[in-house]
């Protein structure tokens, strides 16, 4: 049987927007998380508790048929009550995997897909062995996500491999080959209860002080490539046995695939699926979710999305612009924070172009970007 | 200054679909229905109270910038309640020429719309010189709009209009000639406050027991009478000054358009719109009331409705039909009741024939109708 009363851990704008395409599904959600103002709480039933709070977390349990994420940095604890009570999709092994930088590349190696060469950093001694298998042009990360935004710094050489690990506090570390890369890309896909794939088209994404700034889909990539592109996402999905939607960052260096990461929920380079693709990225997670059958992730024109970071314009000027919607996500703008995106289409690239010019600048006028005033969480 | 906070009148699976459409343009939707499980509940806040509960709507109309509704039978007492308090669009006017068909018809008919032979008939007396206007193949009908769905008959000759007449109690009435129609069409459009109009391609629609089952956009008609379809809409809202969504339903008969009725909100034959314009009915109507700026009512593929009534199928049966999506409103099936709808959209005329015709079957299994259960308010 599909269910119908599905809980989602979080509460932020992809809740909102998984709990906005739920609704015509006949699906009720209800959203966990501590914050009181959670956006998610205008498209179902919210519980504000804390992750700790065990009588809320079983309260939330007993209240739903099956429970989803769009926020993957749930406390283990939190999680393994949850998982005792009601299955938890995407999956266990999904979130293991993706939380720890070092086993998701690993992972994705073993899994078929090509990554650049990387070393574990959790002991100073291990530095010199990082440096010898990576090289001294590099990307220092913490192996586990934070809250706060920060963790990454960019290396030109053994001594600034040694200060941003200090810089680091010396936590447990990934130190990765830079990439030169050519252009971003991710593939966003879903993975039915029945094994059923459905990809949409590969997208190229475009990121400002890391955050990111807008995505085109599809991308402007040989058929060939985007073919690369989407197995490897499949690959992915497969091997991890995923319910629910992901997506996959790669570079394209070289004219070859490099993969990034995985995020093991619905992505922001997949947000233009509202309204570019026949079915969302959204609707389709629910959809696997739920135990539906998966929807058509075809596009039927060419399609954008803009994000709108620590500003907002008048809504006048975006609904203004030919071919463009606007996705308010109830959010006070602050620097760094994402408070909305726009989505644009258009019949021919040429015109998306201009009409994404048009959006971009809106953009770029109201944007405040912070590096540090983000969570990571939403990237 | 454009509007955020916006009240809604009625609360059926109209205003749920006004509230998700108002959500991401960062609207909020407060509806005002009598009964407690309104389905537009779910997309707003929902004020649960009778039409004369002038406290009640006091609080309504103190919370809300502007007003409109999805339901057009509001007590006229209540609406000028609210009309003093705060700005009410579509405006009076369409509210009171659609609630009287003769008005309406006379005002298509001054507005440059051709409309059928028609008479009123409020007295028995009248009865004859209807005979004459009309002739014996009409159809007479109340001149106002019931709740009961009751107040249509159709008539074949002078005793069958007497005993018509005499079965809907002596009401006041209107008698129109019969019109041997090939098609029957409509043209959802939307003016905004700044006199700008979006029109939707014309649409062709099929009725089962006076229920609409299902529409085909665009119509399949030729350029030339779409244009003539889309040119009558557009003068009747001129005409009324209309601001928000509406819909004019039409026959065409011989290869001429006649109009049928006006309905002055979003209108069922504009649902396909959520999955197969740009942007869809609701969001056009909520952009007009709120004062933003029209989105584009461009396809960019084919489109079709088919209508769930009294019955609901398997989720998974409509979810697996390629280019399906379904649209449930939360309510328990009974006769007659219009509990969902699904779309459907292909990129060529003859894959969205092949794919309605599984749609149709679907729902042709499914649906219980009943002339005599439904409200009309959701015709």
């Amino acid at each position: 049987m599909s269910a119908t009363k599905i809980g989602v851990l979080g509460g932020g704008q992809l809740g909102q927007m998984l709990g906005l395409a739920a609704i015509p599904l006949g699906i009720e959600c209800v959203f966990y998380d501590p914050a009181p103002d959670a956006p998610a709480r205008v498209a179902g039933r919210h519980i504000s508790a804390a992750w700790s709070d065990r009588e809320a977390l079983a309260e939330f349990a007993a209240s739903v048929e099956r429970i989803t994420f769009e926020f993957e940095n749930v406390p283990a604890a939190s999680l393994a009550f949850l998982a005792e009570r009601k299955p938890v999709y995407p999956g266990v092994r999904s979130l293991e995997l993706t939380s720890d930088r070092i086993r998701e590349k690993e992972f994705l190696r073993s899994a078929g897909v090509p990554v650049q060469p990387f070393a574990a950093v959790t002991v100073r001694s291990e530095l010199e062995l990082a440096l010898a298998t990576v090289g001294t042009h590099g990307v220092l990360k913490t192996r586990t996500l934070g809250y706060d935004g920060k963790g990454q710094r960019v290396v030109h050489s053994a001594d600034e491999l040694a200060r941003a690990w200090d810089s680091l506090d010396h936590a447990p570390c990934i130190y990765e080959a830079f990439v030169p890369f050519d252009r971003e890309v991710s593939v966003v896909a879903t993975r039915g209860a029945d094994g059923e794939i459905a990809a949409y088209p590969v997208v190229e994404n475009l990121h400002t002080q890391g955050i990111l700034f807008r995505s085109i889909a599809p991308a402007r990539v040989s058929d060939e490539l985007a073919r690369a592109a989407e197995g490897h996402a499949r690959r992915v999905l497969e091997a991890l046995g995923h319910v629910g939607t992901l997506a996959l960052e790669m570079f394209v260096a070289d004219g070859t695939l490099v993969a990034n990461e995985v995020a093991p929920r619905v992505h922001n380079s997949g947000h233009w699926t509202i309204h570019g693709a026949r079915t969302s990225q959204f609707e389709n997670h629910m959809r696997a979710v739920a135990g539906l059958p998966l929807g058509d992730t075809g596009m039927a024109e060419f399609a954008a999305m803009v994000n709108l970071v620590g500003g907002l314009p008048a809504r006048e000027e975006v609904l203004a612009i030919p071919g463009a919607s606007l996705q308010l996500y109830g959010k006070s703008p602050r620097p760094g924070r994402k408070v909305a995106h726009i989505g644009v289409v258009a019949p021919t690239r040429a015109e998306l172009d201009e009409r994404l010019a048009r959006v971009e600048g809106v953009a770029r006028r109201v944007n405040r970007l912070s590096l540090h005033a983000e969570p990571a969480r939403h990237a």
